[in-house]
């Protein structure tokens, strides 16, 4: 059973059984193209549009993870997913093919967090043996969403973000394996009046800060018991003030601290500015790269803290304030043994 | 400890404590315009746009649930929230003044039970004590995002249907109180491939009748163990065709089947053509006249299942198929004695 401490689920028995990851050309040349369990150079991947294109990146992803863990769909009790796109829509017209009790999430880039926290919480709750957890975002897709059509050619500022064409796919059990799902902070909503989407990062640096705080004190840790702490897609521009948020306390994150957005993109040769961005960002590094990692002891025990910036088009246009979120899981390895 | 049956979740210990429904003046003029806690004529609430409208009216719903349960937000262990708007601004728009963790949620106009289901679980797995859900929608935010401006005065087709301007919220509870929440069924996605969103209820109907079947088939009942059951918003339209389709399988569901679409106008008076619709459609309707009906033992058992379309400005623009799903929680009336 459960347990609750302020605002964080701890857990005795979520496992991650199986995941995949797939990503698009940029994402292949970058630093964790080699993580990848297929990279798409195709930005359509053979449909007729970037929505659906978004939505193929999450079947395969979900294929991948439902054959590298000896699964059907059938198998599955039920799908977390969400995606960037106005009213989710990749994931429902992906989820349709499944044919499996559908939860739709929705905390923008940390989604991929919260559909893991969703499925984790069904699990130990004993509402499901396998719970899926999937997330995607399209660079194309976004772009036309949030800011231009590509065919302007408009340029971007020093603090964009680059959308990561991408999508991650968790299968999660109550049986043990080598990762272990130990615990999920659901974050608050943070709001510091930043307005630009250009700087996605400056608005969701302090819900990270608090998401990670929150975290630390219910488990009572500090940053050294972690070998990481990762963010979802601050990018550089937010990870600085992350970093000096984490200062003002006299604490220094910077050793211990990795973001996915700095990670899947290289800045020097990929021109990106800030970095990547995007439920797929965070969703492929978490499932290509992350648990990859647990699962071979090379990383112990992390902290994965997925940011989301919950603006729209609507809002966008107008310069409404920023709502920014942060989604926390605790994930360790746990050998056979234990 | 839950317990779970093929797609559904079964609760010993979920109840709700409290709900709040506030509406426009449509609503208050229709047949259960003394259901709703507040009634707003003016649809900018004060607001500067019809978006910031749909937060307050959110916030407000919220406001009455938390004094009628004499709690305030600190005691809200989560709020589970979303809404039609892309990117669920409106909610998140709201929490933030609540200082909560939120869990966003998606499936558009079912949205209102996704997030029931969602606090449920969260209640009975022991990881909240009180969770919020509450959801909205607005008539002219809807319209502007999915159809036309207002000011452009476009006629409506026959089977359309009429967002509802409103919201509920719902306090759920671990302590006993007049009404449970016995069990909360994930619905899968469906599509037959209707393509016109201004016939949701054809739409949405397959997936009202999949759901209450798997409820059914997992719950052991028939329809008629329950006083009633309640749809979402199929409307008109929608409920011929639920009812077509019970008729296949030899079930008359017409005496036992209510629509919230078609309970919270009348038809007769109010030119809304199919019924409402919207989140807040079902939303003011469980939380403003089941809740309550199953407090006073007027109802003693009923399912709701609320139906959602999950198109989006872009997939209604390109006449893609509207996939559509219905989540379904079971209610009782639960004397103090038991």
């Amino acid at each position: 059973m459960g347990k609750k401490i302020g605002s964080t689920a701890f857990f005795d028995s979520v496992f991650v059984k199986s995941s995949g990851a797939v990503g698009g050309k940029k994402e292949g040349e970058g630093p964790l193209g080699y993580c990848f369990d297929k990279i798409f150079c195709d930005e359509y991947l053979g449909t007729k549009n970037f929505e659906q294109a978004e939505s193929a990146l999450q079947s395969n992803a979900i294929n991948y993870a439902l054959k590298k863990g000896n699964l059907t769909a059938v198998d599955i009790d039920c799908i977390f997913a969400g995606d960037l796109l106005s009213q989710c829509t990749a994931s429902s017209v992906c989820a349709k093919a499944f044919k499996v009790p559908f939860f739709g999430v929705y905390g923008a880039c940390s989604t991929a967090v919260l559909a893991v926290g969703g499925g984790a919480v069904s699990i130990e709750g004993g509402f499901s043996k396998h719970a899926l957890a999937v997330t995607s975002s399209h660079f194309c897709a976004s772009e036309r969403q949030f800011r231009y059509p590509l065919e302007y050619g408009n340029q971007r500022t020093p603090t964009a973000q680059w959308t990561v064409t991408g999508a991650g796919a968790t299968v999660l059990t109550d049986t043990k394996t080598d990762v272990k799902i130990s615990a999920f902070t659901v974050g608050k909503i943070c709001d510091l009046n930043v307005t630009d989407p250009n700087n996605m990062g400056a608005a969701m640096a302090p819900a990270a800060y608090d998401t990670i705080k929150t975290y630390l004190a219910d488990s009572g840790t500090e940053i050294f018991d972690y070998d990481c702490i990762f963010t979802g897609d601050l990018g550089a521009v937010g990870s600085e003030l992350l970093y000096e948020l984490f200062d003002l306390d006299g604490i220094n994150l910077r050793p211990y601290h990795r973001d996915c957005g700095k990670m899947i993109f290289s800045r020097q040769r990929q021109d990106v500015h800030a970095g990547g961005s995007g439920c797929g960002c965070v969703g492929s590094v978490l499932c290509g790269y992350i648990y990859p990692s647990l699962k071979s002891g090379r990383l112990k025990r992390v902290l994965v803290c997925a940011t989301g910036a919950l603006l729209s088009p609507v809002t966008a246009l107008r310069s409404d304030p920023i709502p920014a979120i942060a989604h926390l899981i605790e994930l360790q390895h746990y050998p056979a043994a234990q």
